[in-house]
C-alpha cells in the first residue's frame, strides 16, 4: 500500500505558489496535488492543529470545523479526497482563541491515530512531506510514523520518503521545487520498553482537581486488567526483541484488552477537554503508558496470526514463527536451540513430561533451577520450565508447576515475568 | 556531558519576546539565554543554513559571514559563548542569492558535523530545541542527532529531551512558554546497514560535468583503501548487532583510515562548491555511503579499547568485552558459547590447533564445513574457522587456513565476510 502523509498548518493563507516535482510542475497554494499526481498513493493522511479551529460550542465541533474547512480547500485545489484528516492537539494563545494542555499529547494522539490508518499486514510504501508543517508538530508526525513503520517492518517490506519543497521566499520565488530529503528502507525496530506500573503514567494530570484526577484513574476499567497482565505483555514485548517462539504464542496479547485499554483511555481524554468561548483546555494529558499500549496494540496486529494465543505448539510451529518474526543471530541461535530439543527427545513420551526429569531419565544432569542467562540463551526453552511430548512429532509447552529460582519454588510465569522485565529495563 | 542543539532560522529577523521556561523568564529575541540558564549545559550547538550567508567570495568567507554574526547576535542576546556554529548546506532561490545542491546534503553534512562534536565516551544528557529552525533543517539535524546517539548509547548511558515554544502570533502574544515534547533515555541501536560498493554512493554528481566528475571518483585515494576492506568493515558492523567477539576484535576498524576517507570525501565535496557573486553551487552531493562512514567512524570511536584491532584474545578477554557491549538474548547466547568452549577444551593444548581437529581428536564429530547459522548460532566461534590454545588460560584466533563453504575450500575470511554482509542485507 503507497501512503502519503502530510504535515500542515494554516492552509487558509498559503499563497499561489508553482511547484515543480520531478517532471512534473502545478501552481497552487499547496504541494498535494503534484505529490498525489506523481506518487499516486492509495491513501492520503493530511495532519493539522486544532488550534485553527473556530468553532468552540464542543471539542468534536471544533475538530469538525476543521476538517470541513479542509475538505472545501481540497476541492478547491483539485485534491484527492481519499484522504483522513487528523486534527492533532495544538497549543499556544492565538487571535480566536487559547489552547491549553499537556505538550506531549500531540506525539501520544499522532501516534495512535496514525496506529489507526497505517494497515499493519502488507508492504507499506509511505511517503511524508513536511514543506507546510508546523514544525513541532512535522517533527513529532515524523517521529511517531517512523516507529510505527520500524513495528510494520518486523514482518513487512516498509519503505520511506520523506519531502520538503524550496523555501517560499514572498516577491521572489517564482518556482519551488520538491526535494527529496529522506529515501530508503525502514529497519525492523520491534517496541522495547514495558508497560510501565502507574496509572499516573497512562493519563496524567494537567490541571484536574486532584480529587477528580483520582476518580477519573479509578473509573479506568479496562486499564485495570492491564495492569493486571502487565508482567505477561513485557514479556511478550521482550519475547519479539529476544527471539522466544513460546513466550511469544503463550503469552500473545488479548487484541480486545489492549486495544479496549487504548480506547478508554483516548475517550477519557477527550472527555476531558474542555471547550468553551475561545478557550480549550484538555485537563487530562496523555503519557508515555498510552504510548506504550499504542505501540503494543499495533505491534500485536503485525504479528497476529491464526489462533494466538497458544500454549501448546509442535516444533515444526516454533520454527516456523521464528523464521517470520526474528532474524540474525536471534534466529540462527533460536533455530539451533530447537534442533537441539527436537534431537534429545527421540522417543515417544507417553504424554506430557517435564524436560528437566526427561534429561535426567536419560542420565543427564540439567540445572536444579531457572537461572536469567540459561532462559535466554536457550530461546525461552529451559528445561526447568517447559514440557515436551512426543507423539511422532514433538510438542512443547510451559509448565504449570512450581519452579526453583533463586533458591526458592515459584509460579513459572512470575519467573518468566521476572526474567524478561529485567531485559526491558536494561 | 550535558549538551545543548539548537536549529535556527534568520535569527536576525527575530522579535523580541518574553519566554518562560518552568520557573526561568526572560525577554529576548530567543529561547537560547533561558535554555542555557536552566539546562546549565557544558556546550551549545547552534544549527544554521549557509544560505544565511551574504559573502560570496569563497565557501569558507559565506560560513564565516554567518559564523560572525551569530556571535554578534550572542553578544547581543548576552548567551553563553561555549558554542559550536554549525552552518550547513541548505538550498533556495532569495533575494540576496541562490543556493543549488543535493537536497540530503544537509542531512549528511549534519550528520559528520554532529559527530564531530558528540564525545564519543561518557555518559550524555542531550537538549534540543526546534522552536527557531526551518522545518526541514530541523528535521534532519533532530534524524542525525538522535542516530548518532543510538550509536553512543551502546556503551554510554544517553538521555535526551526536547523542546519548542508556543508559536509566536504577531500582536497577541505576550509570553511564550517553553515545552517539552519528548523525554526520555534513547535505546541503544548500532549502525545497521552496509558500505555500498559503489563509489558514486559515497559522492554523488550534482552538476559537474560527466568527465571531471570521473576524475574525482578516481582521486579518492583513502575512499579506495575503505572499499578494498568493504567486506571487513560490514563483517565488524554485523559484529556488534549480532553478538560476535571475536569478529569485532579482529576486524575493529583501523581509525585512521575510516576518518582520513571521511575527511576526504568531505574536502572533495567542499572544494567542489563553486561559489560566485549571489550564488553557490554544490556540484558534487553527499551520499548513503558517506553517512554509512560517519556512523562507523564515530561507532568505532564509542566502542574503541586499549589494543584493537586484536587477533588472539583469551576467554576472559572475550568475556570481558561481550558484557561491554551486547545485551539481553545475544549476550546470553555468547556468554553460553564461551562457557561451552572453554569447558570443551579442558587440557593444555601444546600450542595452536584447529578446534574442529581437536573435536575429532576428542572423538566428537563436527561439521565438516562451514554453514551460516552454525556461524552466527555459535557466536562467530565456528570449529572449522577459530583455533585454541589451552596454556592454563584458553585463547583463540581464527585461522589463516582455508576452510570448506559452500562445497569448496575459501580463504577464512572471505566466508565471514560473505556470512556478515549477507545479516546487514536481510
Amino acid at each position: 500500500m503507497k501512503l502519503l502523509v502530510i504535515s500542515w498548518g494554516d492552509f487558509e493563507r498559503w499563497r499561489e505558489t508553482k511547484y515543480r516535482f520531478g517532471e512534473e510542475s502545478s501552481v497552487g497554494p499547496s504541494t498535494l496535488p503534484i505529490l498525489q499526481k506523481a506518487i499516486k498513493p492509495d491513501w492520503t493522511v493530511i495532519v493539522l492543529s486544532d488550534t485553527l479551529g473556530r468553532d468552540f460550542s464542543s471539542i468534536e465541533a471544533l475538530r469538525e470545523d476543521v476538517k470541513s474547512r479542509v475538505m472545501d480547500f481540497l476541492e478547491r485545489i483539485g485534491a484527492g479526497r481519499e484522504v483522513d484528516v487528523l486534527i492533532v492537539p495544538g497549543i499556544g494563545h492565538f487571535a480566536h482563541g487559547t489552547f491549553k494542555g499537556g505538550a506531549m499529547d500531540t506525539y501520544y494522539y499522532l501516534l495512535h491515530g496514525i496506529s489507526q490508518i497505517l494497515p499493519p499486514k502488507g508492504d507499506l510504501d509511505v511517503h511524508f512531506d513536511s514543506t507546510h508543517g508546523l514544525n513541532y508538530i512535522t517533527l513529532l508526525a515524523y517521529r511517531a510514523l517512523k516507529e510505527l513503520l520500524g513495528i510494520a517492518a518486523i514482518t513487512n517490506k516498509v519503505t520511506f520518503t520523506a519531502y520538503n519543497s524550496d523555501p517560499l521566499v514572498p516577491d521572489i520565488t517564482k518556482e519551488l521545487t520538491i526535494n527529496v530529503i529522506e529515501a530508503g528502507e525502514v529497519k525492523p525496530l520491534p517496541l522495547f520498553e514495558p508497560l510501565p506500573p502507574n496509572t499516573k503514567d497512562y493519563l496524567g494530570n494537567f490541571s484536574l482537581q486532584g480529587e477528580d484526577y483520582g476518580n477519573v484513574l479509578q473509573s479506568l476499567k479496562k486499564l485495570r486488567e492491564i495492569r493486571d497482565q502487565r508482567g505477561r505483555l513485557n514479556a511478550w514485548i521482550s519475547s519479539v526483541v529476544n527471539g522466544l517462539p513460546l513466550v511469544f504464542t503463550s503469552a500473545f496479547p488479548e487484541m480486545e484488552i489492549v486495544s479496549g485499554a487504548v480506547e478508554e483511555l483516548a475517550d477519557v481524554y477527550t472527555r476531558a477537554v474542555e471547550v468553551s468561548p475561545g478557550s480549550v483546555e484538555r485537563k487530562l494529558s496523555l503519557g508515555r503508558g498510552f504510548g506504550a499500549l499504542v505501540k503494543l496494540s499495533f505491534q500485536a496486529k503485525v504479528l497476529e496470526m491464526d489462533r494466538l494465543p497458544k500454549e501448546e505448539l509442535s516444533m515444526e510451529e516454533l520454527v516456523e514463527i521464528s523464521e517470520r518474526i526474528f532474524r540474525g543471530r536471534v534466529l540462527a541461535s533460536t533455530k539451533t536451540e530447537l534442533d537441539r530439543l527436537a534431537k534429545s527427545v527421540k522417543l515417544d513420551t507417553n504424554g506430557w513430561i517435564r524436560y528437566s526429569e526427561l534429561l535426567r531419565l536419560l542420565g543427564k544432569n540439567p540445572n536444579s533451577q531457572v537461572d536469567d542467562r540459561n532462559f535466554l540463551a536457550h530461546a525461552g526453552l529451559e528445561a526447568n520450565l517447559i514440557e515436551v511430548k512426543r507423539e511422532g512429532e514433538l510438542y512443547v509447552r510451559y509448565t504449570k508447576e512450581n519452579v526453583k529460582y533463586g533458591g526458592a519454588m515459584k509460579e513459572p510465569w512470575k519467573v518468566i515475568e521476572t526474567i524478561l522485565t529485567r531485559t526491558l529495563e536494561g
